[in-house]
């Protein structure tokens, strides 16, 4: 009998890992404002001008929202009907996640910034508004980018190959002169280029490293084009199917061609 | 009877409102121009060497075009049919947003500058040349739009989340020393990054910060793909609808060319 | 009589305007060969350390192209059937601007430059190669972005506002203390950051530009999918009904989808 | 009887060139690592201060490797069936050039840098993993490069003509003063802003280049998404054609959804 949780930890848990009562939806507002408001405090307790001034009160603030975050973690731990697969979850970990730098941080200055990770859980917040829409149309980009993880592996390691090549040539012409200092500097170089983002820090200044430069800008202009139509594709079949929501009556398929008027699995007729 | 317009405020309006008749399109071309010069006159009251020169000239300019456009914008009033409902639309608000910054320039060095807003009342303008065609351009692309609206959202929340996470770590490894002073500065630097934009203004030194902004420049690189896959998908069905919908009465086929008059299929006259 | 070519015109003709004998062909290649050559030599030209040393070379040369292009230009306007014609056609003006700039540097020192406009020369050289099958490619690219015309004009009207906008209000909030000198430069500024160029010789210092500067960034990375789906989905559509190259035996349209069997147009039979 | 070769070059052959065997996994898992940890001694010796300290620790290994693929180069000769065209095939010539280097380097300095060449040889790795779905996938990319081939040879040409174009234009408007060197460089220049790279190592100083360099970084801004919608169109039709090819037996309609097993129109079973 034990085992069977109480009307408390019940009571709990549907305001803590549910949003449908008015008590679940307060919370999960609240939550969602600490979030924000502490994500914004390590970020301005970062910046020197306001640190000089204000370390105390960020501090205490800090410490505040780590204490308020913890008694949370420890409830929806005591209140899930099964603590160790919450831990576990993705949800879980970062829902520890953003206490510890805290606590870390009385050993190891610095370690406070990384409660922007709380970031993250933001994402559990969507269910506040009922957003399933969103998440929807979520599954969609999601699946689609699954469906071409193929594609797009053969894509990245290709441009992986090229970079280090690209990188390796640019060290041998240019040297440490114009700021190819080594070859992984080299192939960073050649990753700033290729993706065209360009910083400037480093750029070729012979002849020949502009030759080659202007070679790899021409073919990262172009071959952004492979994973763009590669997801395009994905995404137009990926919506295809989920425009037909019907479910077959006699296998229960889902995924059936918008102009389908029998199941494609076992050939029953759809409604 | 008072509420019944006047012949004089329906003529008006048919000058000011509308561009069928010829006092109508010369009222528009006019407005056209004034616009685009009272523009380009903020734009050179700007440049330095310029102002020192012909401060009083742009001035005076300056508030012709203002007393010009207060003028149209009461007879705007006068003349609508329903004067709140112009003064609260889109372009009413944008009308009086035109000549207000001249006003303010009285107490508030530099609200003139705000007088470039007055471009988008060329948007108004796009009726002059019967550009009826631009206008169902523009609602097939903002249609596609419209409807990818979620997807996006779903997309720009990610990369928020993304270069949140990204620059406070970039601030933890590289630190001051290489541009990357406060949070806030490094999440601008994540965002420069994964944008591809790159000014290099801050630019990572450490091997650490440099193998991680690889990572987020190829992240940068490859997610592009993801709002054009949306709007790509987004257009083609938008175009298909808006495209010949008729079914064959002979054969009942559809997907038509939009210029057809016979079934592709069966040879039957369309409608 | 007179206005019926001579024999002598006529073989001129077949050697200048055509590549089908083997005079034509030789005469093609001659020309490729020679134009290649001026516009490498106008570009050395332009590089100090060559200049030095090899002016009165590069001068000889440069007098001796443009005799030769003079003495063709002159040919085919004798040889043309419709002189008039062919000295206003696309390709007229293009051979005669390639030669002009020699004779201007006499009065002008630099206009030599503009001789690079000899490579626009090269594009009737296409026809050497037999590049027929290019030539239709670049019939179904030139198609689609005609056929997208109206869409990109309203998309790069929308982009000029945004930049006009955006730039304003940046000179506003920066100025000239961070390099946003005037409203035209910060227009500048603002398309170099919209199109992800991001030279990074103006960046914004203060935290609100650099706030208004994310945005804009993460806007110029969306709205790059826009263009984008724009030609994917008139390029889809042109390559459908390019695939059907028959023509209609009764009204000899073209343009019929792949599946057709009747004439969209007059509904005959298609073979 | 000579030419039928040897149990033990057929059993060497399924090592080396194979991976069904225990034997041959082991080979190619032991050369994988080897490749890694060659390419990345070959790129910590270019680090200054690494090479500083460990120059004779990073010259024996780099020996070391060179031995052990010279050795495996040798065994590849003599077991393949067919020597002479296995060295001449695109492997052959990879596994060679993953030698010469280290040989080269003994005369001229810098050539073992070339090394690095040796990820090439990671592309038969490939085989290991069993990645005949990853193989595949690459071939769908592929064959939709190939496919547009002729698009995109037109799409570069025409940039080309442009960059020649547009870079000597600002040679003349910017001259020396503000980078703009010499035409090539200003070609270069060209590239960088077009591909909306953005080094900011060049940029244009007087209003006239600002106003041209805005028209390109618009119109490289917009180009992107020819290539883009050349791929993407092509992906698709490449994506079709390699999908479910069946025609039903009893209604003839295709494009049924790869797994299916029964019609979608009629509910017959498919083969």
């Amino acid at each position: 009998m034990s085992s069977e949780p109480s009307a408390f930890r019940k009571k709990l848990h549907t305001i803590v890992f549910e949003s449908e009562t008015p008590g679940g939806k307060f919370f999960d507002i609240t939550l969602l404002v600490l979030i924000l408001a502490s994500v914004t405090i390590v970020s301005l307790e970062s910046v020197v001008g306001l640190r000089r001034h204000f370390l105390p009160v960020f501090q205490k603030l800090e410490w505040g929202f780590t204490i308020l975050f913890t008694v949370e973690y420890l409830i929806r731990i005591y209140s899930a009907p099964r603590p160790l697969k919450y831990i576990f979850s993705f949800f879980g970990i970062v829902d520890l996640i953003s206490i510890i730098p805290t606590y870390l941080s009385i050993f190891y200055v610095g370690a406070q910034y990384f409660l922007v990770f709380r970031v993250l859980r933001l994402l559990r917040i969507a269910r506040i508004f009922k957003l399933t829409h969103f998440i929807n149309e979520g599954k969609v980009l999601s699946n689609a980018i699954k469906a071409s993880t193929h594609k797009i592996t053969v894509f990245m390691g290709t441009v992986i190959l090229l970079v280090v090549i690209i990188g390796s040539m640019m060290y041998v012409i240019e040297g440490a002169a114009s700021g190819f200092t080594s070859i992984p500097t080299s192939i960073y170089w050649a990753v700033v280029t290729l993706t065209t983002v360009g910083y400037g820090d480093i750029a070729p200044a012979t002849p020949l490293g502009q030759i080659l430069a202007s070679f790899v800008m021409i073919m990262g202009y172009g071959i952004i084009a492979v994973p763009t139509g590669i997801v395009t594709v994905e995404l137009s079949k990926t919506e295809k199917r989920m425009t037909n929501t019907e479910v077959c009556p006699n296998c229960h398929m889902e995924g059936h061609l918008p102009e389908a008027s029998f199941c494609y699995n076992c050939g029953s007729k759809l409604n």
